[in-house]
């Protein structure tokens, strides 16, 4: 029997990736790039509010005709067997959260003539923080209200969410919040369109973004309840009053793809688009994801995920960013962790600390000539606060043991080194609430291209670091979904864990951790935890730093830093 | 009258420099500089020594003869009035400690066919730190059986120190330690040279070096005592034998320049040469050091000096490196404290970690930019350990406050204020043991050059600084001492406060301090105090800590990372 194939859409902040793959083996027969025209690669920006993000929604429309277009000329180019009638579903994953207003036939504002050129009437971008007086003030009403709500959040709400983004636009752009029907996450919106289902009562949202951003979890029937709401801005019941009960994971339809997309995109009508989900998600599943599998993809950030089966419900683990039923794999907990900077601290230090300097080649070069512990460095990886496990924005980075003659090399590997003590940190948390890590897949730019940063991390962390075999695991995972909507009789998977099997994998070269460069980091991490516990955790957070000694506590001292900076600059 | 001059001599580590100064003014008729032919830039060093560092006596002879030449000459040329039957004294400081192997006529043995070339035989310049075990040793036995004599020097012994250099002699070079006669420092040896008073027994040693240096202490009677020595080495008691009983300050001359001196340099025969002493010692003279005022010798690192009246004795201030009668002025005790990295600090930033990058001046305007507290950086000035008030060479640097937008202008105006902070503990420590500063002085080459990092010392210290009149302290202070032993008679003065008075001075440029900048810097002190205790402090250490929060310490975790780096070093 000939090849099935499966196509994965990718949006991601500046463009959208299309793959095609061959479902049976997880072959890349083709791809495509679309980089978003509007804006600065694709951002629309507002000189006088920095905070402010925004995407034109036509970008994504545009997106997908071009991306799919330039994927399969490249597979039928390059793949003598590929065959357009074999393609047999497509999945979707976009950043997020990042709504969208629609009207009430779920078009975007931002596509009609009286709102093209509002900013406000475009996608929110995932990092766009015009919204974070909202989130300081969702985060502390849900505080005293419904705590329920923060602890499968990590503590805290934050301005990249739903709510925060749709409060914001209520009281500073009214005639945008009065003119949209619902909002709708991009992950959503995709799939909506391509099958004709995008009205607002036909619309199948994904639990990945409702569960993360939203608020929504089962536990509590579904999104925030009107009296929570309602207590924040009684205008805000009239969107929750368009929101379902309900959500659906990716291994689910979000219908057929209409007629109208078959002919513009060349391929077969009729057959299923996959719920989206978010990229770091859907790439998770690209890499292997499955319970025991720690999946971290390493970029400017880390977003770091592991499943568990919903019958060994882990419950609240404090510090997590999600705990949400089905938000990765159907019928397993997604669970979600991150560090806020790993690629943009070695940024830092190449582009603004020594922008006329090496660059990371010559600086990784040197920092492999080191042996852990050579440099009497340690730094704390905090220079963007702690996401997981202390949930602190304001947290600062720490470099300590700096002598004379302490080299550029030397900082630069102990800052990886310090992401690697962070990355530690993570993994134990998992293991202390009883989700044990039994294998590691790294996926990501850094993972790709820098062995020194991967070497360190199995030496710091003191397990095996596998590689990703693909390096589009977000686009791959989008794919996978789309072979499990298929099934089998149409070609595709009839479950994940098959279509995991058939069509992701780890690269042959395994990062073994070496004994020796363990027991030093062992070490080292004893002074990290020390630091970490003495700077980072609260007093009244001692369940956080249960072997900390009595009274290591500078807990203030960067906080205070950040006040009177504050202070000082008005 | 027609003006009568002195002459002062400033050994420094890779120069001597010649100075002829009115007496009457303090006027710098004419200046001149030679640099040391030998080793490089002056300094003998051993590829398989790296602690090696040596000068070749012969440099001085030369050194001696070139630099007053050259200051003669130009004192001829632009000063109508001088003349050369009008120079009334000189006066010496030198390195230190920096101690001469001699033989029985005071000869050096690097003068002689024998012990030319052979590096032990030769001055073993301050910062030679092949000793580093001897001075351990000392320590050790000292804190065992003589804890009187650590009392005055700081807690530890130094591998820099007299001591740790013979007894390492002894140790490894045994036939240059039984062709000494005796070890004389290089600050007694250029004086006695020059008034034929070199022969052991007329040589009048300076109480600067034996106090500072060589456990010299009245309160026990002058050098360290047979039994103590004897428990070192026997060896010991040797040289031990040829130390006089008493030492002698800089207002009492240790001879009357040479017939043959004389007529080498062109200058009148008879006329006094004073006691000699270290450079910093009479820089502090220089610039007009007297009870109440703390001079600041500001280089690559600092020497801190204040004087009290004998019958105010101090007693013993911990972590001062020195409490020696008379070994700054006559009638009074010096006190000598020191940071042991300060421009060292800001040249490492520039020279290593971006050496591609901006220059001092271009970091300077950017950090002067900034506000005090703005950066949110604070960072502890111990890069190359901490000399007042900690007494710790095994401390290390440490930043905190990094973001991912912290400049290196903000990181440069840190480590300034990091020195500032540092400057303003060891002032309090004075204060602390009833010393009272009402007078800062700073002198050395960041003051003349850098007016920020002055404006910041004023800010963080909370009390104006001035700086010294000449650039030349040292030198200018050597003069001073001349002046006196010449006495008012010969057109000198008749005690160091009148030719302190006549002789220096401060610019009229005063850095006064500004109120609020003053009122940040408190508030960021109190956090550096914080971190100073809970990295710096034993906790056994308390007393140095008052007033910090129960168990904040941090004390094991620079000691543990250097650990650990020198076994992975091997």
């Amino acid at each position: 029997m000939a090849s099935a194939y499966a196509i994965g859409l990718d949006f991601g902040t500046d463009s959208v990736r299309a793959l095609v793959v061959d479902v049976a083996t997880g072959r890349e027969a083709g791809t495509g790039v679309f980089e978003y025209p509007s804006g600065e690669d694709g951002v629309l920006l507002d000189r006088d509010r920095p905070d402010l993000a925004r995407q034109h929604p036509g970008d994504y429309v545009l997106g997908v005709e071009r991306s799919i277009a330039a994927a399969m000329e490249e597979a039928a180019r390059e793949d003598d067997g590929f065959d357009v009638r074999r393609v047999t579903g497509i999945g979707v994953d976009t950043t997020g959260s990042t709504p969208i207003p629609v009207d009430k036939e779920g078009v975007p504002l931002g596509l009609s003539d009286r709102f093209r050129d509002n900013p406000d009437a475009q996608a929110w971008l995932w990092k766009d923080h015009t919204g974070h007086a909202e989130a300081r003030e969702i985060t502390d009403r849900a505080r005293a209200l419904r705590p329920e709500y923060l602890a499968k959040c990590g503590g805290t709400y934050s301005s990249e969410w739903f709510w925060s983004k749709i409060w914001h636009c209520l009281r500073t752009a009214p005639e945008v919040f009065e003119a949209a029907y619902t909002w709708v996450e991009h992950a959503d919106w995709v799939p909506a369109m391509l099958s004709g289902t995008e009205r607002p009562d036909r619309l199948k949202r994904s639990i990945c973004a409702a569960g993360h951003k939203a608020m929504f979890h089962t536990d509590w029937g579904g999104y925030p309840d009107e009296e929570f709401l309602g207590s924040l801005d009684e205008a805000l019941l009239r969107v929750r009053g368009t929101l379902p009960d309900r959500a659906f994971d990716v291994s689910q339809a979000a219908g057929a793809l209409t007629d109208e997309w078959a002919g513009r995109l060349g391929l077969p009508a009729g057959i299923p688009v996959a719920v989206g989900a978010f990229d770091a998600h859907l790439g998770a599943v690209g890499s292997g994801i499955a319970p025991g599998t720690l999946v971290k993809i390493i970029g400017t950030s880390t977003c770091d995920l592991m499943v568990a089966p919903l019958e060994e419900n882990p419950g609240d683990i404090p510090g997590l960013c999600g705990i949400v039923p089905e938000s990765v794999l159907p019928g397993h907990y997604g669970m979600e962790a991150g560090q806020s900077a790993v690629g943009d601290i070695f940024n830092w230090f190449v582009r603004r600390v020594r922008p006329d300097g090496q660059g990371h080649e010559a600086l990784t070069e040197e920092a492999g000539r080191l042996r852990p512990g050579e440099s009497g460095l340690l730094a704390l990886d905090w220079l963007n606060g702690n996401r997981t496990i202390l949930v602190d924005q304001r947290l600062t980075g720490l470099i300590v043991g700096l002598t004379l003659h302490s080299t550029p090399g030397e900082i630069y590997r102990a800052l990886i080194e310090a992401t690697a003590f962070g990355a530690r940190r993570i993994m134990e948390r998992f293991e202390e609430y009883g989700v044990p890590v039994e294998r590691i897949v790294n996926c990501g730019g850094i993972s790709d291209k820098n062995e020194l940063v991967m070497q360190i991390y199995a030496d710091a962390m003191g397990r095996p670091i596998m590689i990703s075999q693909s390096a589009r695991t977000c686009a791959l995972g989008a794919a996978v979904s789309a072979s499990v909507v298929a099934g089998k009789a149409a070609g595709g998977h009839d479950g994940f864990p098959a279509a995991i099997r058939a069509m992701t994998g780890v690269r042959a070269r395994v990062f073994e951790p070496d004994p020796e460069r363990c027991r030093t980091y062992d070490r080292l991490y004893a002074l990290y935890r020390r630091l970490h516990d003495a700077f980072g955790v609260e007093a009244a957070q001692g369940d956080d730093a249960p072997d900390r000694a009595p009274g290591d506590h500078l807990f203030d001292v960067m906080k205070t830093l950040l006040t009177l900076r504050d202070e000082v600059r008005g």
